[in-house]
């Protein structure tokens, strides 16, 4: 496994895999890896001839305030996670002065309304700073599949209608979340949460299998799936940042289930912001 | 002389130089090819195996009330002067709507100064609209080289600065400006003059050649240059955009004649708008 940190190396190797006809696949992270990250490498290992993953903590997608300082970075832990896989060949880990330089002004920006819900709406400019980063690491790395998590679902979104704009040669490839025994989905933020704060996490979940159960049972209204979903984690002691029912296309708010709906939610455990979703199609 | 007006074929084209170890260099192009274009097409045959040129007048960068409509469209004689060269080995065609589908979206932009001074001023959006259209270009083109012209400089030092920011591995190169006999610097906008304008407008490039004696001269304030060259300007009857003197790397107004600055022009002769410049070294 090749260990790269600098831009102009990432050239030459990707160069190298282009002559000698070498698909690649992309998985981008910021470390502190876990096993739905592992899944994506499995699954890149799966379909291209090389797997190249990238450990890069993205200041341009955290606001002020943010957990940039305090977002785990056990370098050692995940390089040695990504070798033990058998399935990576190549680590890209760039410092923060070789992927923003000092005075760096250029932005990679999808200018409507999708930024602007579910997560973007409490966390302005973020997804801003995540089509950059991933447009700047494409143009690194130039796979030919990127590998993205359902459990970012509009993030996924985004870079999918990013990519598609801009017409990038790479194809986005979208991996289901996955979670925990009792349901939590699989996060490096969940390194944040006190055992007790562990224990009611769940509750995120789960109140999303309850929305599925009463969608199985022939209710149509978002209004009272969400309604119920809130009722569920509110219950639990849990604070809510935003429940919402969106087309997993456009991500505009939905009033009806029907095609595909995104259902998604994000909460706050303690101080921790935790993400989960589902998508249900009639 | 390969002709390609899909994207797809000419991620192919691109994915076959690779693999083939040829190094491609590319010309954008809005068409309404002149020589200037053609010094371009030399250059680029001069250091690659292969000359990918593209046309397409792109809409993103026209204002409401510009010339997009009537920009001049010689399509066939475009073809026929590339084709004549014996130096080109691909032309890239797309039309509008597989560049830009409908509700695309993503827009690349240098969100500093450098966009708002200059043309810039006149033409708020212009550069974004530039700026995403190359780099649009690049995802599908993916040359080694990129050709820009010294005549459209803020638009040269724009693009270099976001290619960089944006980590493209394309090396952008920077040709002289093509003039015609009497000193007009060569551009498609030129076949709007009537012969009265056209005999006008030589007065935009002798008052930058004026400035560059004044210089020599010893004359080392921006103030007093710009002052003279409006002067010879207006003496023309002809009607002043700007004139600027500016730091040639960040496009910051500069007072004294230092280093190396840009003095650049626009000027409009009836209603068509002419652009030129001179870079001075002390």
């Amino acid at each position: 496994m090749k260990i790269i940190n600098n831009i102009s190396d990432m050239y030459e190797y990707s160069a190298k895999l282009k002559k000698r006809g070498h698909t690649a696949g992309f998985v981008p992270t910021m470390g502190a890896l876990h096993d739905g990250h592992l899944s994506l490498v499995d699954r890149a290992a799966l379909e291209n001839k090389k797997v190249i993953v990238s450990i890069f903590v993205n200041p341009a997608q955290f606001g002020p305030g943010e957990d940039f300082d305090r977002y785990p970075r056990p370098v050692k832990k995940d390089l040695k996670m990504l070798k033990d896989t058998r399935k990576v060949d190549c680590v890209f880990t760039p410092d923060k002065d070789s992927m923003y330089p000092p005075g760096s002004a250029t932005f990679v920006s999808l200018e409507n309304e999708m930024t602007n819900v579910l997560c973007g709406a409490s966390r302005p400019g973020h997804f801003k700073g995540v089509t950059t980063v991933v447009a700047e690491l494409l143009n690194i790395v130039k796979p030919d599949r990127i590998y993205l998590g359902q459990k970012d679902a509009q993030q996924a979104i985004i870079l999918s209608k990013m990519m598609r704009d801009m017409h990038f040669s790479t194809t986005p490839v979208i991996c289901p979340i996955i979670r925990e025994k009792d349901g939590l989905a699989l996060s490096s933020r969940n390194a944040y949460l006190t055992p007790e704060q562990r224990d009611t996490a769940p509750v995120l979940y789960k109140s999303l299998q309850m929305a599925e159960s009463m969608v199985e049972l022939g209710e149509r209204s978002a209004e009272t799936l969400k309604k119920e979903i809130r009722r569920k984690i509110k219950e639990a002691g849990v604070e809510i940042d935003y429940v919402e029912a969106v087309d997993a296309a456009t991500l505009a708010p939905v009033s009806a289930i029907s095609g595909n709906v995104l259902i998604a939610a994000a909460i706050f455990v303690g101080k921790t912001r935790l993400i989960d979703n589902t998508i249900i199609t009639i």
